[in-house]
């Protein structure tokens, strides 16, 4: 049932109304839990600066507005509706919709393809057939919709204002709201959001298409759990990723989830290894979480291309720096030993190697004042031998330093190293899985997150984002891309 | 090198001086970065009850005591000294407390054994020898020392003044106090702990042995980069794994990390599969990382002893269940699919799956009310095919709800499911890398935390640590140990 239609390939209209109404909305106080009144609370409060409606049997007012009992009352065009009314009701909806000349309708609602009852699939393929006459296109159902910043439309609260060029398309509300909170707090900001559930009509291949047209996106992510149309995803994957990085969060990746798919979004999960092939070939990048998947961005946002895995790892504290080596060379980075010339220059700075490494890692105590560190790090920070230098801060275990202290030298000497480095730089600030009341790991994050630099929280993930977006670069030379 | 003096095969002295002098103190204020008077402010902070003198070669006055101008000058016996003067007075320091009668030193002083000048390896076997005729027991050279809640003695700031009953032993102060702090977090103390860096004297075997025997450890923890005793290593690891639960993060496994342990405490890391056979052999819990440690230690403290890997996955948010359960299918937990009959129940109480799964994972809508939250799970709660319960929180994908709701409603809600399971049961609290301001993520944590309950903050974190548990009680049962 997946339109193709070419000359509705551009779906720059699904994120562009100049009207929305909201269909399922009640009279009343606007933030009772009802979904359609949420949905509405949310527009107004983003600022979405079109024409809003409710609309819903009560009648009467909600947060001021008119709530009108059916679509054909609205004295308007429509371009966009949001569906949170029962299942029954929606092919009676969605003739409504015909009539009135909507474009585009997200279904909220679920109870199609997804349950166990197969007249979910009968009401699904109904609902496709009259949108189809009517030429409106789907999203959903059973899925959160749209977010497009630039137009002040959002799925969600807590979603950040600001535009960006990562374009993110997902098939589960949850993970798509989740996404775009993670990465909102690592400073990556979207183009455009698609929560697209049951993928009825508007699917993940339509979706890639449009994004990897779309010039306001420049890397695109996305959270699949299956597909209908394999021969044509592979396809587009490869076209797609020809073009701009795509970094692809599969899951339903065992049996345990594909068991789960199902029930969640009708996904067919189909075969892991087969998606590990199929990802491989079109060289998108695959990951297995949305924090791994916005760590991969992060490195593609805030680092120059890495030319090798060399990795120069810089830290402080002995036991950091082992299990930091550890974890670079289980990812698959290179470590190689500093030459006798290098150790030599250190020694220099330091005149013993007594509580300090000099082999890489590279073990230097902030403690020892930033100008011993910034020479240290100039003796090697030019070295041809590395590709990516990974700076590690480990605050928690300093022993005596208060902690308000702590952190503030710390973050400002590892991100003047960041700064004196020639090659891609990444930092890590250590956290341990709860932080003390003060908050202060979160705000030395967030500082440098701000000013731009590319951050993660333990070593294993840089380490992995960094092997993952070298090999994506060195696969896209080497590469014939059919 | 190592002594194993049988006679003092009970270190307990270590952990209860009656006095203590630091040596390396200087006149002056006492938060200068000073290692000496860090040591003693953190003692004294710390309300160390016993004698405390202060031991520098300035004399006059810091915090209010006297600095002595040598150990010999102090009017009293000295049972513990913590030495942070430079490694070349250490054999002359060595000679004058072996005068005194001190019983034990600690040497947080570096540039022995671990330095690549070999000078550095023959002061370590001086100092040894004079210790030797004098009977002290060396903990380190090169490491943070004792920590004993119970006597009030520390070796850092920020640790909590609560005994535990778990011991834990780190070749690196960094990774001891990272240790420390990250468990006391998450509301596990310890008895004991010691750093113990190059392990010239008191070494991992003495100190594995004396927690096998100590009646205040239940749980022995264990960083560690090498050994230079592998025979007695293997068989004290097996004698204590027999006795009580051992979990060693055992670090320097690659080869880029085994030259940076030599570097960092001359450890001889050794063949990484000869380790893991070793651990494996012994019923050693093997981690990756201090999280890791302590995550396997929330099990075995928080829980009662799964008796298999059959998981019951229950969560909120289709998309995070179906990650959930990859993670747990991935980490080796088994995920029986829900019956007919027990389909069928929860259908009686929601009507539809229409938004919810009921499979295994079972997707439940908090927001359908804590009375439908608790008649689904009281339906399969005692399914006779599960082992192990584990409830997933996902409060950052919630669309609309203000979060200081959404964290409070989920949190009571999956308390009263876990209180429930008749089951060992954990709590996942899905966290983002960072939080908004508001901390609610960390909040609800503690909360759930300072009530007992098992916590994690993702799902493949609980979900390794439940199967290592899971192997650790089974090889012990079905594991003849030599």
């Amino acid at each position: 049932m997946n339109r193709q239609d070419n000359n509705r390939a551009d779906l720059d209209f699904v994120f562009h109304p100049k009207s929305v109404a909201v269909i399922g909305a009640t009279a009343g106080q606007i933030l009772i839990y009802n979904a359609g009144n949420l949905f509405l609370k949310a527009l107004i409060d983003f600022a979405y600066p079109g024409k809003l409606y409710a609309v819903g049997k009560s009648g009467g007012e909600v947060g001021g507005m008119k709530v009108y009992p059916s679509v054909l009352d609205i004295p308007d065009e429509i371009d966009f509706v949001t569906v949170a009314i029962p299942n029954r009701f929606i092919p009676q909806l969605v003739e409504e919709c015909g009539q009135k000349g909507v474009k585009v309708m997200h279904l909220f609602v679920s109870g199609f393809g997804e349950i166990e009852d197969k007249a979910g699939t009968q009401l699904q393929e109904e609902m496709l057939r009259i949108a189809s006459k009517y030429n409106i296109r789907i999203i959903g159902p059973n899925c959160m919709g749209v977010y497009c910043p630039a137009s002040r439309f959002t799925m969600a609260i807590n979603f950040s204002e600001i535009s960006g060029d990562v374009a993110y398309l997902a098939q589960s509300g949850g993970q798509c709201i989740l996404g775009i909170r993670e990465a909102n707090l690592r400073g990556i900001y979207f183009s455009k959001a698609v929560s697209y559930g049951n993928a009825a009509d508007v699917n993940e291949c339509d979706l890639l298409e449009y994004f990897a047209n779309d010039p306001g996106t420049n890397i695109i992510t996305a959270y699949i759990e299956g597909t209908n149309d394999g021969p044509r995803l592979i396809r587009v994957l490869k076209e797609t990723a020809a073009k701009k990085p795509v970094v692809i969060f599969k899951c339903a990746a065992t049996e345990g989830g594909t068991h789960a798919a199902v029930s969640h979004t009708s996904a067919i999960a189909g075969s892991d290894l087969t998606w590990d092939s199929v990802l491989n070939q079109a060289n998108v990048i695959r990951v297995y979480s949305a924090k791994e998947m916005f760590d991969v961005v992060t490195i593609l946002k805030r680092c120059p291309e890495p030319k090798g895995l060399n990795t120069l790892l810089v830290g402080h504290g002995g036991g950091s720096c082992v299990q930091a080596t550890d974890d670079c060379c289980r990812a698959g980075l290179k470590m190689p030993l500093l030459t006798e010339e290098l150790r030599k220059a250190l020694m220099e700075v330091y005149i013993t190697d007594a509580g300090n490494i000099f082999k890489n890692p590279l073990d230097i105590n902030p403690f020892m004042g930033l100008e011993k560190a910034r020479a240290a790090f100039k003796a090697v920070a030019d070295w041809k031998e590395t590709n990516v230098v990974l700076l590690q801060m480990s605050p928690e275990q300093d022993p005596f330093v208060p902690r308000i202290f702590e952190y503030k030298i710390q973050t400002n000497i590892f991100m003047e190293l960041a700064r004196l480095s020639s090659k891609p730089a990444v930092i890590v600030l250590n956290m341990n899985t709860l932080s003390f009341d003060d908050g202060l790991p979160e705000k030395s994050f967030k500082e440098m997150v701000d000013k731009g630099f590319a951050v993660f929280p333990t070593v294993d993930r840089a380490a992995v984002a960094l092997k993952r977006v070298y090999q994506y670069y060195r696969r896209q030379k080497t590469q014939l891309v059919a």
